[in-house]
């Protein structure tokens, strides 16, 4: 009987393992998990923070009951230190720091992320007890819990990624005063700044102080509160000081590849520093496959890897590898980067490639932004959908679209439409001859991804062949 | 200056001018409209008669104006009476009767439907001043209107198919006690029976009677009220009569092609008695066109012609067609059958082949439902979604998809998700390869149209090759 050792016990890990499982029934599989809570929905930690999901416990995909009954067998609170390829084992230390040696037929890194901490003077003196916080594991969570107990006023998050505008609705919807400060021009720089504004405008809208063009450089505690201080690039290019005096710090910048344990292994690592695989999540290290967010990411319209990390992703790549370990033989199809946030009121959601990343890799982009409804406009509750459409110029290819909305309208599975359609590599115009459906209360005889191809190719197509 | 001559002012003769314009604004184009309300949303009409909408000048997709400064030529309340493919001339009566020859180069016919009147004694003698309607123009909308000013108690209506449902909606919104009655065993006959009862238990619940195994048979005016008579079959299979009086009669049991004017230019008759077309919307008489519900449609997946008259296919057969009228060549991509309907706060969505079309076709297939959350159970308002995937067991392809759920869950967009699979003739099993988007308020790592997928793939396609 095979055995398949997974390291990690979030999204990748697990779907490893239960993809094994299902494949292979007879194969007995272990997930080795650093903390008490496998399958946990990372995604999630903004919703119990918020109160939306007042039970901690109900972020797990999953009960350690459900996995066990699906045949995997969890070693938690367990750190994998050593892997040795040669005779196949892990060293791991348990919770009660008892060193063990556990053998594999096939493993399965799935090791995720780790935070990125910025250049933050302080940042690595202050923690949780002085109220600042990182944010990536369920502990991370459980201590920001903590330091809400004690019902601060204001909180200063840094960086406004999707996790950044997750925190601040969180945060503003515990009823802090929540100043969010990011360093580029924009606030969500994984879109484009026409509809990035419309982002910010909504957090304006909502209370939310936002200051874009700021860079935090310290943090330090002040008779019981914290000192934050930075500069910042004010609108004619001037630069100045920034200080702000909060309650609570939320550093949460983006994550790099946790690929400690994988080097042990000898594994090579790709861009960005992640591990390398292919597309059958093998990392080239006999035996030893690797998924999720310690891994590099297989982009399907540029045809080459990228650093990715997204909860879907590692799921797909998870499956993959928890299947080819357990002898099938599937290829990961690649992502097309498609990610979805809702802000308050508002829903932004992306696929593909943006201007920029396809001039890098030759392409001859151009994107056109349309406004249209989400439905007939004579069915009340109408809603404008902004989309921006990028195609290529010298094929007429799709190559990404952008879409903000109101929560309403569908904006999330829309994207989707669009994610579809560049899967298969269709041109902006072929958009046109799908067939969705139409209902005047939801939709449009053209849906609005339809209108907003048909304008892309009136704008920019007239002279393709 | 080619002319180009449309009859026909609803969706395909409109959409047909529309793009020959904009493929080439050299072309003169008129549109000669049997009534005065050219470029109207017939799928709008009950949301007028619910009152959602209460001026049904609304329910233009555009003015008048809009499509005079489009370079539209309009004839209005003008008849076509009879094509002469030979000088290539329409006869046409104006407004005032007189009659007129109209030169063309291109022609397209877009004639539309008529309702079907069913054998039902008394229909023929009854009409809108007893209150006994059929609903197709606006002409029909308004003379509707004017009954429900009468402030009718009670409807029937005879025919449980979308438009069926949406009036029953309608007719409940302004007050009346609504009775559905359908011939055959389920509502909204083109979902299976298993769904469709999801419908039927909305509509009780809103306090809508539903009838099916029910036949009208006769309608008669008594005591200023009217009564409808039939039979109707019980659930042990026991035939009994059925009788009811009311004071408002609705028919709604389908269209067939108005052929009658295409007729006079010789062109050939398809499936359904629908004008035969190629799939550049070709009649085979010369410069002969023809789009819409008048028209039989390529389906993409059976890739042979049914009848599926519906608005969005409307919509893009005109455009195909007016595109070549104007020396462009486009073919019809092909339907796929692509609906939804939203009742009360039911959404039901379709695409692509169900068991018995497919069966009938040769192919091999397997229908599994299944009942997912449209969003992650933890966040707040997640709802089911009864999805029912259809794919070929011989080869695991994707061949149709059915959906129900809350008006919330984006139904009338996921089923888009599947339309785009069926575009692409992806297999069931590859849906899990999409890049879906992903955020814990609005979906699932897997989102929901890849969890039915999934569950299919388990339960039908252990054998595939």
């Amino acid at each position: 009987m095979a055995h398949i050792l997974i390291i990690g016990g979030s999204d990748a890990g697990i779907s490893a393992g239960l993809r094994a499982r299902q494949v292979d029934p007879s194969v007995e599989t272990t997930v080795v998990a650093a903390d008490a809570f496998p399958n946990y929905s990372i995604c999630g930690i903004p919703y119990h923070i918020s109160g939306d999901v007042p039970d901690w416990r109900d972020l797990a995909h999953r009960t350690r009951d459900d996995l066990e009954r699906a045949g995997l067998r969890l070693l938690l609170d367990t750190r994998a230190r050593h892997i040795d390829p040669t005779s196949r084992t892990v060293a791991v230390s348990g919770p009660d720091g008892r060193e063990e040696n556990l053998h594999y037929d096939r493993l399965v890194i799935g090791t995720g992320a780790v935070p990125v901490r910025p250049p933050i003077a302080g940042l690595h003196e202050l923690g949780p007890a002085d109220g600042v916080h990182l944010l990536h594991t369920m502990n991370d969570t459980l201590s920001l819990a903590e330091t809400l107990q004690q019902e601060p006023e204001s909180a200063l998050i840094v960086g406004a990624g999707y996790i950044g505008l997750e925190m601040a609705e969180a945060l503003h919807a515990r009823g802090l005063q929540v100043t969010m400060v990011e360093q580029i021009p924009q606030v969500l720089g994984t879109v484009d700044p026409q509809l990035a504004t419309l982002v910010a405008d909504e957090l304006t809208r909502q209370g939310v102080r936002v200051l874009t063009d700021t860079t935090v450089t310290g943090v330090t505690r002040e008779g019981g509160r914290l000192k934050v201080t930075g500069h910042r690039t004010d609108r004619a290019g001037d630069k100045g000081s920034f200080s702000q005096v909060t309650d609570l710090v939320l550093v949460v910048v983006g994550v790099r590849p946790d690929t400690a344990l994988a080097q042990t292994a000898g594994v090579r690592l790709g861009v960005r520093g992640a591990i390398a695989v292919d597309r059958r999540m093998r990392t080239g290290v006999p035996h030893v496959y690797a998924a999720g967010d310690c891994v590099h990411t297989y982009h399907r319209l540029l045809d080459t890897n990228t650093y990715l990390p997204l909860g879907s992703t590692s799921h797909k790549q998870g499956r993959v590898a928890g299947e080819n370990a357990a002898g099938g033989d599937r290829q990961f199809a690649g992502s097309l980067g498609t990610q979805a946030v809702k802000v308050f009121d508002l829903v932004a959601a992306r696929t593909g490639l943006r201007d920029a990343d396809a001039r890098e890799h030759g392409l001859d982009p151009a994107t056109h932004v349309a406004r249209v409804d989400d439905h007939k406009a004579y069915y009340p509750g109408a809603k404008p959908i902004t989309i921006a459409i990028t195609g290529d110029q010298r094929t007429g290819r799709l190559l990404g679209a952008q879409l903000i909305g109101h929560r309403d309208t569908a904006v999330a599975t829309r994207v989707d439409i669009y994610a579809g359609a560049l899967h298969h590599r269709m041109t902006v115009d072929a958009l046109t001859d799908l067939d969705l459906s139409y209902t005047p209360p939801l939709g449009s005889p053209w849906d609005a991804v339809q209108m907003a191809a048909q304008l892309w190719v009136s704008a920019h197509a007239a002279d393709l062949p």
